[in-house]
């Protein structure tokens, strides 16, 4: 029997993207099932009780939930796959880039949230905060090619599904990812040549577009 | 050569304890250092730049850091160890094991934190957002022996760790969790019947203690 892999996702999300990115570094076929985070569907409710967020991979009608969680599980289902693992096998190193993932995680997203939803001071925090952690991860890169060395991985898929964002934070804080951290961009452009990664993250425009619904609806224009 | 296993740790700290616990799973000798968080020391601040958090793991010199991905790390790296893995090798059962130990990281140490260091209504909604967590992690544990099924892992190891602060949270709450999960409790006992367990555990009057000391401090009184 074929396996039948549902994405559960809302286009703009970071952590969704992921999911599509690992997917398609794995050349999985799956039916992708846009959520309307306003109006969530009775699937996503039952596939995911206790957050009720996407994304959730349904894997012959299981669901995982989480993202960097699914993307484990799909590099450890099609392990055999025509492509490299996204762990390396080493332990040491698995846990190195457990450790960067978990790290954008904490760190990248509440500042990132923050560059979208606050304004003077806490704005000003907000782009300091988010700075510094781009500068952590770009001293952690130094001149490798990827996070965990020559190839592509985990620690990677875990950070790039932020660089179409940038735009986005670059235009609510007024500055420049670029001038602040020109190896993270190299970087970035290095991963976007990839077509498993061109392919599977959001236009920025219509990320920012999407973060323009977001602040009228919410007030924080 | 030997493996030379350190960690850097406090007692208290149900994070260093997951690391603890894993160890003694193993059966892996290792140098305990008790960290005074209130004054960090210098290799602390080396080997965890990033954080500057217990637990650290150093094994043969080089750290690992954040207590599920020490877990991991100490289930992989001493996989022929006497004792049966944490991780379950099914690619599902394993994302499940994370999914719920991620879900205690994310919601039960939160709750458990307003739990000792507020009051009145915000102390009310910290008992009912905390008794709401172990009800979920209850339901989810329901007829089985452990939360993977019949063999003590993963998810026991990143909950188990809470149940010494329990005494800490009925006393600064003002409730009972056996009252609200038997079951769950039952599930507690079960696990202290472990010698791995039982001996990791600090002692929930030490624990709070040092909640009081941390009260008087903080003005929390």
């Amino acid at each position: 029997m074929a396996d039948e892999v549902v994405l559960l996702d809302t286009f703009f999300s970071m952590f969704g993207m992921r999911a599509r990115l690992a997917l398609a570094e794995k050349g999985i076929e799956y039916e992708y099932k846009e959520e309307n985070l306003g109006d969530k569907s009775p699937v996503l409710l039952e596939m995911n009780p206790v957050h009720k967020k996407i994304p959730v991979l349904i894997h012959n009608g299981k669901p995982v939930c989480e993202s960097l969680i699914i993307v484990q599980y799909i590099d450890e289902v099609w392990k055999d796959n025509n492509s490299p693992s996204l762990l390396p096998s080493d332990p040491y190193q698995k846990a190195q880039a457990r450790f960067w993932a978990d790290f954008v995680d904490k760190k990248l997203y509440d500042a990132g949230r923050r560059l979208c939803t606050t304004k003077g001071d806490e704005l000003e925090t907000a782009k300091k905060d988010f700075i510094e952690v781009l500068k952590l991860l770009e001293a952690e890169l130094g001149e490798k090619s990827y996070f965990g060395g020559e190839n592509f991985g985990f620690g990677d898929v875990a950070l790039i599904t932020y660089s179409n964002w940038f735009y986005s934070y670059e235009t609510c804080g007024n500055f420049s990812v670029e001038e602040h951290c020109p190896k993270l961009m190299e970087w970035v452009k290095r991963c976007m040549e990839k077509e498993s990664v061109s392919k599977s993250l959001a236009d920025p425009k219509k990320i920012y577009d999407s973060i323009l619904v977001f602040k009228k609806k919410h007030g924080f224009e």
